[in-house]
């Protein structure tokens, strides 16, 4: 039995409630809606070019919707901060930057994944090419900088380059551990910080940052940010195992047909005999994989719980999202951001 | 006979003196040499990572050479306008961040068109994989805003998101052009303006800005920036169709296999007859090719001295050039910069 079977056995299952009024995401969009109406004007606004195939091609990654859960971060940051919206509109420019930044690398990530599908949407790279997907996301990535530069900010500027530069690193460590079962359960969690939590992290600091907050409450959102990126991953992985495609919007396999090494796929390894793991290296090491070959995978998570793991991991982030947030006074927002965070790990389930 | 034909037959060509002691490009490194090596050791240092195959890849494209000419313009300008070098590194940071901007752009121009070569090397993508080429382009746009943030002056950040975003809507209007030979001059000569010039432009502007010189000053060199760039890439689409392999570092008729509407096709284009627009048409629009094409190509652009029209273009360039730096009074600098306008367009000769 490896490092990553028994650490994963050492994660208590967090207690989750089951029922609620209202979906947590919907009812934190609910509190900024209309901060929310103005980052999408932004968007659209900002994304604009006299190179038509840019504003055509942005507007099917950007403007055909997705979460906005990185934008709605900056903006519920900055509320829980006391940002003065009456008399700014730095909240809104910002959120717009940090949904550029992940629009570039979601462009970017279609390329490198040869992804055809995208919130169940056919990707960007399959309409418009390869080619395309890399020269808008480099575009919108600029724009983004150019946003920062019209806000003012150094500070600002330093914490989304910084995530920037921390997301490339993430995503070329993510490919260094592809098809290699030796990696471990620290590597793969560097990997999903850098890819996912560290714009989390500087999503909601930003927030902070504006609203001329004490080093304290900027740590305790960059701290509730990172381990809610993480714990968001964490699900992100285990559904690939686990959703039907239409709930999801990109196929289920996904990663194990593209090699990568993910926390179901180290659980069930770990945990199984010297015929599983053969499978395992055959399936992800070697790359040769049958049609029968997914079910097989997805049963032997099953047996080994890999999944239930995955979420327990995950809901142990969200518990230190939800404590990050006890150094701000309770208030409709601050509920809200921890709602959020059990949320993102009962999609799971 | 089309509108591109006509306007280049309005191109006077520019006499070039033909013997000089010294190769202009050798004269201008040789000024600023110390700086030089000073931008090369920051180079190496921040392109580190504790991601191995960042340095790895980045290494191969940055550290295996190349000519340095944008930021040899950044520390050339940085000259001319008198910054202090002995109480301040900015010249040589800010360099780093052109040439990481430049070597960003040459990763995914790469992936972009699927080469092989690149400065008569493989190319990184060819080594590596397109995947790896994106993200170590991504993390290397981000470290150069990161070492701009480390500079401090948002005046710069300005100038070079804004030279990156120019750049990306450059490359997607080439993009967009490709196939199409109802492409026109000026918009021939927008595409080159993006995707070479701009940031030409922008690293001499930054010289002049961290000496805190006048706008005029800043200006000159933003405008000798833009002109020489402009040279710069008529020649290199003219080389496209002219140099030996070895000596240009990148396959003859990669432009006519990628099917590129550049000056050369233009020109060719608008002064063949029926027969021969047909040919093009075949060849560059429906990227119908046999192996005896490119040889056809070569033969029509010579017969209707396509070459020529496109290195007289590149000379008036030069000359519009070399006119900028007249407000800066005489000097070993300025002289060597007026020197490599003229060096750019005699390397097509």
């Amino acid at each position: 039995m490896g490092v990553v079977a028994t650490s994963i056995e050492a994660y208590p299952a967090e207690p989750v409630p089951r029922s609620e009024p209202e979906d947590a995401l919907t009812a934190l969009v609910r509190l900024v809606a209309a901060d929310l109406h103005a980052c999408n004007r932004t968007i659209v606004a900002r994304m604009d070019s006299p190179v038509a195939l840019i504003p055509q091609l942005a507007a099917h990654i950007v403007a055909a919707g997705g979460k906005r859960l990185r934008p709605l971060l900056t903006l519920a940051a900055s509320r829980l901060c006391g940002y003065d919206s009456a008399n700014g509109t730095r909240h809104v420019d910002l959120a717009a930057c940090v949904e550029f930044i992940h629009t570039a690398t979601l462009l970017h990530d279609d390329v490198v994944d040869e992804s055809a599908l995208r919130r169940g949407l056919a990707s960007a790279n399959a309409i418009f090419g390869n080619a395309a997907s890399v020269l808008v996301g480099d575009f919108l990535f600029a724009r983004a900088f150019q946003l920062m530069v019209a806000d003012g900010s150094l500070k600002v500027l330093g914490i989304l380059s910084h995530a920037a530069a921390t997301i490339a690193e993430g995503e070329v460590l993510q490919l260094a551990t592809q098809n290699d079962l030796t990696t471990d359960e620290n590597r793969y969690l560097d990997v999903i910080k850098g890819k996912t939590a560290a714009l989390f992290d500087a999503a909601c600091r930003v927030g902070a940052v504006i609203s001329d907050r004490p080093a304290a409450e900027e740590d305790a959102l960059a701290t509730y940010g990172m381990a809610l990126g993480m714990a968001f991953q964490l699900v992100d992985d285990a559904l690939d195992y686990a959703a039907d495609q239409a709930k999801l919007g990109k196929t289920v396999g996904d990663d194990f047909r593209e090699g990568k090494v993910t926390l179901p796929v180290l659980v069930a390894f770990h945990a199984g005999d010297a015929e599983e793991q053969a499978f395992w290296r055959r399936t992800i090491e070697d790359s040769e994989q049958t049609d029968a070959d997914l079910e097989r995978a997805l049963a032997l998570m099953e047996r080994h719980d890999a999944i239930a793991a995955t979420i327990a991991r995950a809901a142990l982030f969200a518990q230190d999202a939800k404590r990050a947030l006890s150094v701000f006074p309770a208030s409709d927002i601050r509920q809200a951001l921890m709602d959020v965070a059990d949320f993102t790990v009962r999609r799971g389930r």
